[in-house]
């Protein structure tokens, strides 16, 4: 596996941001969108300057967890500015490029690489304690480029529901991510269990996978285990992060613990 | 979007398959690998002579769901013969190819083409009344190379959960695909209700997003919908197709209704 040179657009954009943080799945929708702004809005909050950049080119849903569908980033011709979102957080997206969220992004791999390029060095980011990459989930072509890409990255978060063929997806993800010598962060287990709301019992939709396993295996950090919390879901199709609008939901709390542990890893003041 | 050529190779390897259908979904994590592989075996179940081609090169997990892991194609040292899976079904994975199934697959865009191409045209199919391709999930560059390499699709199925997110990405897929002049045979929801197995209530886990709506609003048929059953992910991690093991179960009641309204569509007697 070849390394590419960071381009010097990007250095240059990224120069002033401090801290840099990459959500990665092996698999789609295991909730690695909903991670990824919760961990942004929840050190947004413990003031601290956060942003996001959502590289999911082909589903970028950042705007629509955040309640910026229809936003667009100004320019002066030559550099792009971030979206303000919740909590001063700067947002940029390939959401909000397309001109309807029906668009279909089916372009080319030059082009996309291209894109992202472009996406990670045309932005005026300014000065930021922490920035969020969501990477588009698997292990394909983009992630590549894309971690390839940014300068001096703290580390990689993955995120796996309990399902094996979520694990086994994420243990390439590892495996492929440790295979460039980017450090990773650890593995938060999502959608873990489900707490009937009727009746209080407690059922493991998603199996008995374990994300414990494979971060022994591969040496990295459990950094925790989420519910599979309907009112997450129902929060994301608002527009509303559940850290804010839940912030003492068993899920928050949860959410909370990873929070600190990647702040001390990172060396970010809590 | 410019026509591509369909190379000579996998006209001929598939000229003696009567009927294909493409499964396809804007988001992953939605159970488009789940609905592929019990669509094939539930025409296999009524004697059809029925194959899989999991195109998903960044997470095969076809070989997985059918119990056939650790599985590799025979090869006359020209084409390669499909593994035999369940009921006779003729089985191909980008996963047989693979070392061990941690192994990241972090190809580079020409060689992802090259790769799907030879996957393609390198297989002897032989005789087959249905073949069933397991896209990767998104609307990427390697969907519209796979799609523009398959002669004569008789169409594309549409896997969505409710979750809005999800329902949006399906709507970029849908347009891509009838932009590519490609027909569609309808959308499926899946996820969509869960019955609580301790009270019998039941739980919209992925909220109330429409995928009759999108539907409606493209002009194709709202196939069926499927609730969210724990126990299809348990079968799935042991590799027993659902329709197999539990087909009086509701989910398996509803997923025939889809595959007769399928067989309908494709003049594929039922």
């Amino acid at each position: 596996m070849s390394k590419l040179a960071i381009p010097d657009a990007i250095r240059e954009a990224m120069k002033d941001v401090k801290h840099k943080v990459v959500v990665l799945s092996g698999k789609g929708g295991v909730g690695k969108t909903t991670v990824a702004t919760n961990l942004a809005i929840s050190f947004a909050k413990d003031k601290h300057a956060a942003g996001i950049i959502d590289a999911d080119i082909y589903g970028p849903n950042v705007p629509k967890l955040l309640g910026l569908d229809g936003q667009h980033p100004t320019s002066d011709g030559e550099k792009l500015d971030p979206v303000l979102g919740p909590l001063g957080m700067k947002i940029m997206s390939m959401g909000f490029l397309l001109r309807q969220s029906d668009d279909a992004v089916a372009w080319r791999g030059p082009i996309v690489a291209k894109a992202i390029t472009q996406f990670l060095g045309d932005v005026r980011w300014g000065e930021l304690d922490l920035l969020v990459v969501d990477l588009p989930p698997g292990t394909g072509d983009e992630i590549l480029s894309i971690l390839q890409s940014i300068p001096d990255i703290d580390g990689v978060v993955i995120v796996s529901t309990p399902q094996e063929v979520a694990v086994l997806d994420a243990r390439r993800a590892i495996r492929l991510v440790q295979k460039m010598g980017v450090p990773i962060l650890g593995i938060v287990e999502n959608m873990a269990e489900f707490i009937c709301p009727s009746c209080g019992n407690s059922h493991r939709l998603y199996g008995e996978g374990s994300t414990k396993q494979a971060a022994e295996d591969f040496g990295i950090d459990h950094l925790g285990s989420l519910p599979f919390d309907p009112s997450i879901i129902q929060l994301s199709d608002k527009g509303t992060p559940f850290v804010v609008e839940n912030p003492d939901s068993a899920s928050a709390v949860a959410f909370g613990e990873i929070v600190k542990k990647l702040a001390k890893k990172m060396g970010l003041k809590d």
